[in-house]
């Protein structure tokens, strides 16, 4: 199933399962954004995120026969690793708290004892790491592939979850972090020559990068707290499709079609990425804004708000011809941009 | 990996992850019950199950090219109804009230847009049904096998769980309904001459109870509030299996090493079950006791407890010498029994 085929399968659940069926909303937030939002009636709300990591779609393995290894293959360490932080991302991207996983693995025979150790090992780290307890899931066999789905609960003050909806027009498009390395450490991974031509300590910052990805918790909940901020997300896909997520999702709350410009020249870019596109004569604005799995913040806010993270100013919303809701305007550069494709 | 390989997963992870390393219990109930219980801190506690459906593991499809079809490859209605039943009767089990599922899929090539339109029609029925909405969950594209993992939230009053640790020497061991029809239902469709030696009825019944379970919600509700209800569980894998997990646990609490006897000549079975199994010569308690995915409740009560639910009393639970511990003694038959083993 394509990228594509993935959202109109979303959009098909999400006509199906419209809440009204359910008895109405009552603030609960359903399908659409990076969690679900639960109002528990107590001054708190439950968030709940859930992701699937397949083998040979999101990543790939040494052990698989008949498949070429080598080093884009993820150890079974930052497997573990990154499987319970693309979820703790999730509840950090509503600002929420994490509170607990659920870990389900489907087991097919290639995978042996010393690889579940090594996953467990690098669950068990990031879940010490970011406070999360694992508290439950559910172990099988599998045909074919590696298959993990996570589910993540996280909790967060009575409406204080920050949606992808709440962009304004004048608002501010922020970021935390540099973008693109994770990307770009993916590139690199599947270069043959790429170890012979950059510095190593530059290679293991990008693998680092890709391969285990730092949640913003912290992060999310001072930008939630702080009350500046309209929207939020977690930058999975690259800007150029997650930005249209909350122009899409924005629009339709504030009764405007909204777009959005981006100037590139202010895009952060690490040392080690502007390094690496000069050495391979890259365009680091490809990985920067069509790369995926970044796991940093992208955030709007009011201008002259005061941001209490480190973050970087990268454009702005404005209000847009009906026609042309949603349009990211690429300032700086003559090429337009997409999201991330899995394998 | 073989069954006996999953419990060994689950017990390894459990050593990994003490709730202790993450803070302590405070009524936190983590990996080894049919829910994790957290607490709230407002009188309710939440409840989260999580379950993996795998092609060719737990179901088989017509569609999945180079496998053979038949009666019996689920329907995609029925397997997105079970997708979900099997989810919220691990609430059930809990004695818990189901609040919201999240679904995770990943569609491989061979699966289409009518099988996903079915499927969402069945997941819609028994969530309609049963109150229960769908609040989110993952779509990606697999290599090979249809994957499914639904996550079940549900709450129950603070301390109101019903755990599979509470039996005591003495208690009565109970089901709700009849034990057998799933598995005979397998095993009728899976017969080339199964439709023409019993009658049209009898086939539809034993095929729906194992395509399309109800899951007990109302029975759990009723058991954990009468306050007679010792242990509790669903019956996914056949008594044999399942109410050895309520002496292991429960000889844990106690102190005491449980065993349990079963009066084979009281256990509930439908008639269908007797006729079909008088039909092919085969021994009803094989289904009844090793059969897999009734989604019965399975519980224990203290002697003339009044009990609110329609039950069948099978045997009870007494003190057994330490290296006897767990063990089931089968009155009426000769023979063992284990659990259910999948595909």
């Amino acid at each position: 199933m394509s990228r594509r085929g993935e959202f109109s399968l979303i959009g098909k659940i999400d006509g199906l399962f419209p809440l009204k069926d359910w008895g109405g909303t009552g603030g609960l937030v359903g399908i659409g954004d990076d969690c679900a939002v639960i109002p528990r009636g107590d001054g708190r709300d439950t968030l709940v995120s859930t992701d699937l990591l397949i083998e040979g779609v999101h990543f790939l393995l040494e052990r698989a026969p008949g498949r070429h290894g080598g080093p884009s293959c993820i150890s079974p360490f930052d497997l573990g690793w990154k499987s319970a932080a693309v979820n703790i991302s999730d509840v950090a991207a509503m600002g929420g708290r994490p509170s607990a996983t659920f870990l389900s693995i489907a087991v097919p025979d290639h995978i042996d004892d010393a690889f579940l150790d090594e996953f467990l090992r690098g669950y068990r780290e990031i879940s010490l790491k970011y406070g999360v307890p694992l508290l439950g899931g559910d172990t099988t066999s599998s045909k074919d592939s590696l298959c993990i789905n996570v589910a993540v609960m996280g909790e967060c003050p009575s409406g204080g979850a920050v949606l992808r909806s709440g962009a304004l027009p004048g608002d501010l498009v922020c970021v935390t972090g540099n973008l693109g390395d994770s990307a770009a450490g993916l590139d690199f991974l599947l270069r043959p020559d790429g170890v012979s031509r950059i510095p190593s300590e530059y290679a293991e910052y990008l693998a680092q990068r890709h391969f285990r990805p730092e949640p913003r918790v912290r992060e999310g909940l001072s930008l939630a707290a702080c009350g500046s901020v309209g929207a939020m997300m977690d930058i999975s896909d690259g800007i150029a499709s997650d930005l249209r997520h909350i122009l899409k999702a924005s629009s339709a709350v504030c009764g405007t079609a909204l777009a959005a410009e981006i100037d590139t020249a202010s895009l952060p870019l690490s040392k080690t990425l502007s390094a690496f596109c000069d050495t391979f004569g890259l365009d680091p604005l490809d990985f920067a804004l069509s790369g995926g799995e970044d796991y940093e913040l992208l955030f709007t806010c009011r201008p002259l708000a005061d941001i209490p993270v480190p973050h970087t100013v990268i454009g702005n919303i404005r209000e847009a011809a009906p026609a042309d809701g949603n349009h990211i305007s690429w300032l700086g550069t003559g090429k337009d941009f997409q999201g991330f494709r899995h394998f």
